[in-house]
């Protein structure tokens, strides 16, 4: 630990958030290894590829059987999640919307590229010609993988430059893609909604970069750090996306059929029984029973998370409410204790409060993952639908659901353990002084980063602030003077 | 009427907004119920079961042949009404956005648990073994059946809290099953797109709350009493959702096949038709030639809601745009004349103009969806098709075009009176002095019921509005001397 | 030159942008036209009328195999992009988002009207009875159709009336469909996405108009042309959901099956690879390395566009980041360095840079799919495929690839000359000074179109704006006094 703080120390310099050299070079320097890669590996896989309509009619099949139209559905609201969810849901600070939607959107971008790569080197290679196969359900998956990197993101808001984005995506794919082979192909656990792969494990490597970048003074900008109205208003716009469409993220890559029906059904009533716990919640532990707009954003979310993992289990219509109630419960409470408590005492900054969204139910849906598939038996599956439901074929034709349980337990630890160690050999790369990130009076602001508009430029500066009749009178002045420096054309 | 009049001012007592104990034991209590009954009642179907797969085998269907695969992608679009296109239309206030997307949120969410069990006990209760069987379809009925109370919810909005709105939206559901099963099972009546038993009843059942709950005070509420230039463009959020999807909404629950297909283009083509209307009716009733948006936001709607009932019947493209045509110069004519006029002399204060948007033009859909199968005929619709588009099967197998003519029209009468009868009720209850409804001054704010980021609390309250300028020091000084008493974490 | 310069001034008169009269009465009119027009000509296809279930049964088809299940989804996406997508994309500047979206939503309503009309009278008519048919495939080329005239709107976003936009629409549609009729079927060159027939054309169509509408002193107007800080949030809705939906609108009417499949993998990476050299090309070229929110609203999106024309063919993932790749960039310096030059010595103004994220990337997805198709190979497509993708059926059963190639180029000519030629007289016409524009000091501003809300309408006008303080208190005094002039009910 000490050993830690000195290494903290030392990279405690003076903050320079210029990143006019670092962020294009990153970009182009990237992308351009993306071309080469997807150059070398990746090709279309049977279903995309010109081929298809020889392979259709040796097949026996029809268009319509044609993966596309199982998933591409799925594929757009998940898509809709990643971009506009994730997006917005991280608009609601009220001078970091710019950031929030902004660098979202850059580093997924990024991020699905390396995942098609990564992904696709551990599941989809077609070892015939040593290419990468892609398809819809890759794409999915590229997407799913990202995710865990923007659920990373939340936990730095405000307080990382894009640079180190960039970085903390480029890592956390690579950790994902093998943190999800060891779960899913050697530990054999069922994780069709990423509770464990994606929630858990992009929670607690947040978290674990969070405290590696821990800043002692981050109060001095405790007057950027809270919404305005319409923030708010926004946020929502990201909350109701990804509440609305999280069961095509959890039924996406679900067997089809019943898989994915079945998926849909119990995330759709996990979702709705977490909304109600969560007002309610909310409003009893406020003076005069008033809700929390932080807790309406996030806690009603908490439900799809902790049904990832068993939503294509026969977990029964009632066991997914029962989920989803505690969920809300858990999770607004740990908004309102846990997340104040980190903060105070563990050195955890969490500004969307990630722990209490997707960590803590991103372990919860890995419990209840595990005691479904242990309780599954052929009088509730059928016999043909225990084997697909839970894919015991090929090397795991002998698996019982007992012993299944043990291995979705098992790759719950995985998750865990590669989110904090990941995190904290990222965090430490990120505390190199090379990046480009703001200083502590000067975070959660998107001036450092972006070009912003005249109304906002003119909101006064710190040192005007506590002085602020007179902090606006220069402001105005400035407005006079200047109207309209900026301009589209 | 005077005795209703005397019951009104038994009621009005000294309000007070705290919901700090009702709104979380409402909550709780009725999420708890709905777990019980869930797990009483409700079991997957035979498609979203994971016994499908013998199913499947037996019926020598394929994966894709799955309802899933014919519903969900629709059932995702009426989702995003449900709450991004009903929650955003009702941001357009300047100090109410937060309750308007917040509590379309909470009753939703309760809602559709509800309308799962009460349409599911009349509709898919399965007798062998005395479950209801759900699956993609029953997601999109509970869904529709929430849209109803929404509606309700518009007429209201401002001017109730939370707790009432559980308490519209518990009976609001059960009316409307009642109501869909007479409509749709006794009556024998075709309403796909809900323009009778969706928002006929919805509209009416608002309107005649909003009458129990007459303020003849409000315009002490006056100053909140409309918009900002943000709010109506988060509003137009969801007036674009609800106007781009309501082609899934009128086709979601139709035939497969033709169906579906007919149903999504008949309401593309009506919509668009209600656009150009809209735009010159507000246009050319404005000095100046100047467009309303309230208008743009909700009249270009009513054309989806007129043609719900037909859409699935051969109304031909020109017919649809007839329909469209003429209710966006009515619902538009609502907004100018008639909202004010029941305002005035009527007693209903209507927030959003529900009569206009879904009462009169759910009464146009009955009435076009009762003369479209008047004049249906076997040389259009084919022998079979005939029979398919009109389920002229099993009791009614002796049914003909004229007859069901009748029985549409029988149903628009069920519906409207189940709308007046109920919201009378409903009303009377929600006049109790228990619900923490808000005073006639603190109407339209979300300050009762929500905590407020710094710079809306600023905003300074009635007494110091008519001294503007000394209220803007207040707020000022306030503002800078607790730059951050809220934030994240 | 001189000629119509001459006309240019000749139209120059006093503007009166009340359009009380002329905006309702095209209205009325135009919609009139539409359902007898819609009355005479259009009919349900085969698959959407209620004779399917014979067609089916004839075919031994099911259900599924009804086209609406194969594009029904994409439709509803492409929907979303012309009404929200492009809609939000122009709600950026401070004071004219009520007639971003507001007009887009109007001229999209009527446009797609007219579109299903143009198109089907080239492309669906039924010789047998005279009539069109339409299916979903229709819906999608309308809304295509409409996409060409959003373009252009672009250009001349708060210089134009909305009768200007109507009349503007009006021919753009016929324009469009006889372009798409000689592009895709006399010369018959593929398109799947639009890169020539809708994005060039569009783009230059508006450039064309704008140059024939130049304004000397669009300066007056300088104070309202530019964004504020919630502005630019809510043009990021707009960005994202034409992106994320951009790889349903280019795979929308493509071959069922592989063509679908692949054109949206390509698509979906080509926007991926934009995105970062985007961020790139706008951070390095900004003092101190900022974004500039412009950049990443527009030209995130170029390779979409420039990807459109290739998309369903064997581009190779690594293809599609190429075009990516190049596009970000030059869309980047295009906003930077062309339409600044466009404006200050070509008299081209363009509001959006609709050169920059259309006719640029158009053209360069033209030559894309020209090279690309000349390219093309039996081995890589497997015989069959061949046939399928490049239509080589019928009259074109014995082209080749290479001559393929050089028919792409042909029509790459035709969209442009179609787009400069059209607009140039379309351009001439809405000079007329019978449309009601708004004056040079008027534009960008939503006052002259728009009843507009308390807040805003007390922002100074110009006159009071070089006494910006002075300006201030009499907004607050106004404010003051009328505290709820306007109200919804």
């Amino acid at each position: 630990m000490g050993g830690v703080q000195s290494f903290r120390e030392m990279c405690d310099r003076t903050k320079n958030p210029n990143v006019r050299m670092s962020l294009p070079a990153v970009c182009v320097v990237w992308q351009t290894a993306m071309i080469i890669l997807h150059g070398v590996f990746i090709r279309y896989d049977e279903e995309s590829d010109a081929h298809w309509v020889e392979h259709r009619d040796h097949e026996n099949l029809t268009d319509i059987q044609n993966d596309f139209y199982f998933r591409y559905p799925s594929f757009q609201d998940v898509h809709v999640m990643i971009f506009v969810g994730f997006g917005f849901l991280m608009t609601f600070l009220k001078r970091y919307s710019f950031g929030g939607v902004g660098f979202n959107f850059l580093i997924a971008a990024f991020g699905l590229q390396w995942a098609l790569l990564m992904q696709g080197w551990f599941h989809s290679l077609d070892y015939t010609d040593g290419k990468i196969k892609i398809g819809v359900e890759s794409l999915i998956n590229a997407d799913f993988c990202v995710a865990g990197c923007l659920i990373a993101y939340g936990a730095l808001l405000g307080k990382v430059s894009p640079v180190q984005l960039m970085v903390l995506t480029l890592f956390g794919i690579t950790l994902f893609a093998v943190e999800e082979f060891i779960i899913l192909n050697l530990i054999h656990a069922r994780d069709a909604g990423g509770s464990m792969v994606i929630h858990t494990f992009g929670g607690y490597y947040g978290l674990a970069i969070s405290w590696m970048l821990y800043r002692p003074n981050l109060d001095q900008s405790s007057r950027l750090h809270g919404s305005v109205y319409h923030s708010d208003v926004f946020a929502m716009i990201g909350t109701l996306f990804l509440w609305m469409f999280w069961p095509s993220f959890n039924s996406a890559i679900t067997d089809h059929g019943d898989g994915q029906h079945r998926a849909a059904i119990n995330t759709y009533l996990a979702l709705a029984a977490t909304v109600l716990t969560t007002f309610a919640v909310s409003s009893v532990f406020q003076k005069h029973g008033k809700l929390d707009m932080v807790h309406i954003q996030n806690s009603t979310l908490a439900g799809g998370v902790a049904v990832g993992t068993a939503a294509e289990f026969m977990l029964m219509p009632y066991g997914s409410l029962i989920v989803g109630f505690c969920c809300g419960i858990l999770s607004t409470l740990g908004y309102i204790y846990i997340t104040p408590f980190m903060e105070k005492y563990m050195k955890i900054q969490d500004t969307c409060g990630i722990h209490n969204l997707h960590a803590m139910p991103g372990v919860i849906g890995g419990i209840v993952g595990a005691i479904t598939a242990a309780a599954a038996s052929e009088s509730v599956y059928g016999k043909q639908g225990l084997i697909n439901t839970f894919d015991f074929t090929g090397a795991f034709k002998d698996m019982v659901p007992t012993k299944q349980g043990g291995h979705q337990a098992g790759g719950l630890c995985v998750a865990i353990c590669f989110g904090i160690g990941g995190g904290l050999i990222v965090g430490a790369i990120l505390r190199l002084p090379i990046w480009g990130d703001p200083a502590d009076d000067n975070c959660f602001d998107d001036e450092p980063y972006w070009e912003l508009p005249e109304d906002e430029e003119s909101i006064p500066p710190i040192l005007h602030y506590n002085n602020h009749m007179r902090g606006k009178d220069v402001a105005d002045t400035h407005f006079t003077m200047e109207p309209d420096a900026r301009s589209r054309s």
